[in-house]
């Protein structure tokens, strides 16, 4: 079964609203197994929402409809669907009812315009809206569904799943597939890279569809089994994963919903260790991304941004001889930094960064993007330089934290390679 | 002159991405006069390509498409307008050099299908990218322009106004006029308030056009003026400048381009005064933006995250009575937050910032969002409490340190009052 969304609005068209909902319902759509063939979006516009709608209508089985439902002389979006197909408007009286009953509950003042949200298309069904005046409705049109409901998000957010998928369910019963779904986070391979290394999986034979979304400094790759149960899309599903899994190796640090500081704060909790951290380019990236998760106070102690030479010695008590022989931007800097955080905070971990974030302070020797992170834990200390990092400053700072936070997921999964 | 938008994608039609070009790019064509009359996103898919080009080539004089542009398998855009308009695809060399070129300098390793970024339909015009592999291109078809780009949002961020801005205002001279706008940067009241003290300029005696664009936690207000001449656009901008300053007076904290940590940064810099930040409940986001500034060494000495009640005394000198007696979360902890990271570092100003910011830890007294901010010159500590910080756990730490550097913009520009 495929479906359309259109989206309806001069706040959309004009730039200055940001259409959430196409993309929320979208992602709800597949879940249930029903590809998205078209998303559109017009302004308030009579000629214009005939337009989309006989597009979709030619290309999609069903159409969602969202947005133009309210009670101003601008929200045309039930006159336009009714004139479009020939229907005339009539007025429900249960929704006439529902909205006087909130204006009294909220002491509004009644204007006959409120009366207009509950006017339908002739042969529509109205769809309850539980959290405002704003009903939507279905019609059917030569064997095709179309339900339309208000462009609030947060209203699109309840009566989507309750009101329009049942619906749907029920009009197309034998589209009811089961999708299951993997998402494999990449990071320290390109797009083409990630692309080349699975190029050898036959994914008909696996029955599987592959997907790759840059989300940088990531590559998100979306394994999907469409199947006609729910067991069958799970078997094939993974023994796609072993196959994925026996190529990108390490490479993946996560799943799904997982991000790379969830990962380490779930890791971190799991051993019961805690973690200072010692930034210089990154200046606090990482510490705010780990400071993200709810709860982190259990194992992040403390961050020190040492972008000073006297904030090095003094903080994290790094040797001048060091910062004057090897300079700040070293191996041995990023060594002392991360061991002395380590001792400052009296934590399991100590992590460091240091390097060239540019655009300026770079070298021959040390061009911008030369970045050196280090993980100490009392006893070793992992060091790994990068000199890959060619972008702008903002981009240099990411994949340097990204780099960090990496290293102390590998440390804790035993994955850890020691690079002197 | 009428424009379409199509955005291309799979990620977008299965809502793995939010599609945020289309309404970027909306909001530019706005500004030079060109209505949107549709926008539409599509898979990866030829005929679904096609149906889009013919639908928007129906409506609209000019058509810009994003995504779809990489080197992977499934990226086909070029391959989709090739086929839908019978041009045979080719080679070009400046292209394919240049993409070259980039995987020498990063180091990158060259693999056969990145030539492919370098194919382009017959009669195509290539659109440079500065900062990528993937160009664009323009064709005209039947007198309508189509226009073709990456969909990086950065990406598009730079080659819609500087690639594909001057190319239709080139093939559309008729519809280019003068056009001149500037944006107040406002954080501190909400969308509507702004509106409700800008309501009693008289917009059409001034000849300009205003728009109100949230982007979390700012409030973005845009004055256009569009005439005939430059001088006349910009003299009509300048007298609306002055009644909107009237009447937002230091709500505004920047223009056009700037942010609030590059204000920050110059006015800093401007005055030879260093800054070093204590951060509790911002957890190194703070010094993040301020380290995202070329050249913050200069001013920026060092930043401490402390987290736990031991480094605040530790590397701040907060007595232990004053935690224990007032909380982490209180003004006094603030105060001796910020007088104690200015003392440590010697610099001239000392920033802090302590709250509560959830899911977690709040209660009846000090409800999650609760947040103070202080900032020490050595001789005064300016402390300011906030308690209306209502949101999710990212967007308390976004608020926190957008209050925290609004408070250092308004110390050095002398706008600052003392709230005991």
């Amino acid at each position: 079964m495929k479906v359309g969304i259109l989206t309806i609005g001069n706040e959309l068209t004009s730039g200055k609203t940001q259409d959430t909902n196409s993309s929320y319902i979208a992602r709800e759509l597949q879940v249930q197994g029903w590809p998205v063939v078209v998303m559109m979006s017009v302004g308030d516009d009579h000629a214009a929402i005939k337009g989309a709608l006989d597009h979709i209508l030619a290309l999609a089985d069903a159409l969602i409809v969202t947005g133009g439902l309210g009670p101003t002389a601008d929200d045309i979006t039930t006159a336009a669907i009714g004139r479009a197909f020939g229907r005339k408007l009539y007025t429900d009286e249960v929704c006439l009812k529902h909205i006087q009953e909130i204006f009294k509950e909220f002491r509004l003042h009644w204007t006959e315009n409120n009366a207009k949200q509950a006017l339908f298309p002739e042969g529509a069904e109205t769809i309850f809206n539980p959290v405002g005046t704003a009903w939507g409705f279905s019609l059917r049109v030569d064997g095709k569904v179309i339900a339309v409901i208000p462009g609030v998000p947060a209203e699109v957010k309840i009566m989507l799943p309750e009101g329009v998928i049942p619906l749907f369910r029920k009009a197309f019963p034998e589209a009811s597939r089961h999708v299951a779904t993997r998402i494999f986070k990449v990071f320290g391979i390109s797009e083409a890279g990630t692309d080349k290394l699975l190029s050898d999986i036959d994914l008909e034979a696996l029955g599987v569809e592959i997907g790759f979304y840059p989300d940088f400094p990531e590559i998100h790759v979306q394994l999907k089994a469409r199947t006609a149960t729910e067991e069958e899309a799970r078997e094939r599903l993974a023994r796609a994963e072993t196959e994925v899994m026996a190529r990108l190796k390490d490479n993946v640090f996560g799943y799904d919903e997982q991000t790379l500081e969830g990962v380490v704060a779930e890791l971190l909790t799991e051993r019961g260790l805690t973690l200072a951290v010692a930034e210089s380019l990154t200046g606090g990236l990482i510490t705010d991304r780990l400071t993200d998760i709810p709860g982190s106070s259990k194992f992040f102690e403390r961050g020190c941004v040492t972008y000073s030479n006297r904030s090095k010695t003094d903080l994290l008590a790094v040797p001048e001889d060091i910062l004057k022989e090897h300079g700040a931007v070293s191996e041995q800097t990023a060594v002392r930094m991360a061991e002395g955080v380590r001792r400052q905070a009296g934590t399991n971990l100590g992590l460091s960064t240091t390097g060239i974030a540019g655009p300026d302070g770079g070298t021959d020797e040390k061009p911008v993007g030369t970045v050196y992170v280090a993980l100490s834990d009392g006893k070793e200390t992992y060091c790994r330089h990068y000199d890959t990092f060619r972008w702008d400053r903002r981009r240099i700072k990411v994949l340097s934290a990204q780099a960090a936070l990496l290293m102390v997921k590998r440390y804790l999964k035993d994955e850890i390679r020691h690079e002197p």
